[in-house]
């Protein structure tokens, strides 16, 4: 959480609100009928800090909305409608076609609605709000994880990050990883088809936009428990293992996989689902009632990081 | 419409929504029950272009809302949930405290919950999105301004475009006259009593957030109608009368006052309004089936004003 959040949230918490959810998940929730929630939620992409100057504009409209369907289905919802607030330093019809472009492709694809914008004139900043719908009994909430809970992530892990550090000419890849984990930098896929599954069988989730650790921590403090995870299950790709690099995968942000927990007895059901198609999902640990979060390496000893999660206000 | 937002807009315009209005109003509407609406709006503020640099941060947090709950009520609607996004140059936490203790007065003036929020870091830009709830018979569209309307509109028109000449060294105004200008800039007061019977009372409603002429032409378009208006009618400080600057009146931008079409048969309900504590509702001409909106002087003739509203991409 950044200090000016730590400030703001000072505020929100003073605060006796009528929502369902405030406040400190992935969305807020606000009651839409008997059996169904409206999951609310906003995400700012700004230039420098979220994506490099001359990225390509196709893809930032798509990453712009995706990132905010993300946070619908790490409540285990459906996404349904958007608003989309960008400011633009000035007037550049192509650019805003590929923009709006990307930006329509991917609201088509999770089968979002834009339904209304604003537009005006400033440094390049992209703000979307979107509105999803959750069945109220299945809500996966940061605070709900439960001792003994299964820790399932899916995809694979650090490939954005890796695509950021080449982008930045910070590091040298083979040219088929470079353009797939600039291709998961920049446009991000998200796992619509199993959601309303996972919604069902699983009692917690948040996706993992600030790294591994990052967002594990925050179902942790959220659900005050703590967890094992095993270092060798965490799916990354061999490359970083191979070159020693698994801090990336631990802690590189910006991937948009969902992390779910699960009681055990779903543990075969959730598996089953490894036969659809396109979708990778790993079991990498178990929720524990001692509030410690474990890494646990090859050898049975606990591994440390350096770098725990990503924090917008340092520079990337 | 800015040229970017032109262009999106086709793209919106490509686009069968299931929501009851997308695009094109000062909210979208999505169903909230049997009887209810959804309206829904974001508005973001840019420093350098919707603000200058060094602004009383107690005021923006105010405005920054202000601006939001105004999309809301020019819908006929109550404000109820607001999201907010934040992008900080840096860590300030004297600031940071002020904007959220205007931020959150505005919101319990008007009754609306923060109910989420995202801060980042880029050049200073503050986006909201909020919720209302409409009475569906009572929703006040843009497009259902009928021939024969009275044209009525809150407040006074040109005090925010004044504070901003003032700020900008542009003009030179009595002291009292310059507080109020800047205050009416910077603090923007809501009409918050009179919305529900307005709603009941109008056809059609918009906010005053561009200039009267370049709003007021937003219904005529949307309504295909036209309007004949009264420059003598027009509520501006007669100190801008005075001294033959009533453009800015006329097209000055930020005066958050509203602008209603309401048949003539409710006029004098909608003129006992004026007996509540700060409410000033003015009469100021009315909607045609030709398509022109006339300016008509104190000599009866067609007045032709320079400058035809507000566009957040002209340099203020």
């Amino acid at each position: 959480m950044s200090p000016e959040f730590l400030l703001i949230s000072k505020y929100f918490n003073l605060y006796k609100t009528k929502a369902y959810k405030g406040i400190g998940d992935d969305a807020a929730l606000i009651k839409k009928n008997d059996n169904y929630l409206w999951a609310i939620s906003t995400d700012m992409l700004n230039e420098k800090t979220h994506f490099l100057p001359n990225t390509d504009p196709f893809n930032l409209g798509w990453k712009a909305l995706a990132v905010n369907i993300s946070d619908i289905y790490a409540m285990g919802g459906v996404p349904k409608f958007a608003l989309l607030a960008i400011a633009l330093p000035k007037v550049k019809a192509d650019w805003m076609g590929k923009f709006s472009d990307g930006l329509f492709s991917c609201a088509k694809k999770y089968k979002v609605e834009l339904i209304g914008g604003d537009t005006s004139r400033g440094p390049l900043s992209i703000s979307i709000c979107i509105l999803g719908e959750v069945l109220k009994k299945n809500t996966l909430l940061r605070s709900n994880a439960k001792k003994e809970d299964d820790i399932w992530i899916t995809g694979e892990l650090g490939l954005a990050a890796l695509g950021l550090a080449k982008l930045q000419k910070k590091i040298q890849l083979p040219k088929s990883l470079s353009k797939k984990a600039i291709r998961a930098l920049e446009k991000p896929m998200l796992h619509s088809s199993i959601i309303k599954i996972m919604a069902k069988l699983s009692n917690s989730a948040i996706d993992i936009s600030d790294g591994l650790i990052a967002d594990l921590d925050h179902i942790l403090e959220a659900s005050k428990v703590g967890a094992d995870i095993s270092l060798k299950d965490i799916p990354m790709n061999p490359w970083l293992k191979k070159n020693k690099l698994i801090d990336i995968g631990l802690s590189g942000g910006d991937d948009y996989q969902l992390l779910f927990t699960a009681p055990k007895k779903n543990r075969n059901k959730i598996n089953l689902l490894n036969n659809m198609p396109s979708i990778k999902l790993t079991r990498i640990g178990s929720i524990k009632e001692d509030k410690r979060l474990n890494i646990i390496d090859h050898k049975d000893m606990s591994y440390k990081i350096k770098k725990r999660g990503y924090d917008h206000f340092e520079s990337k």
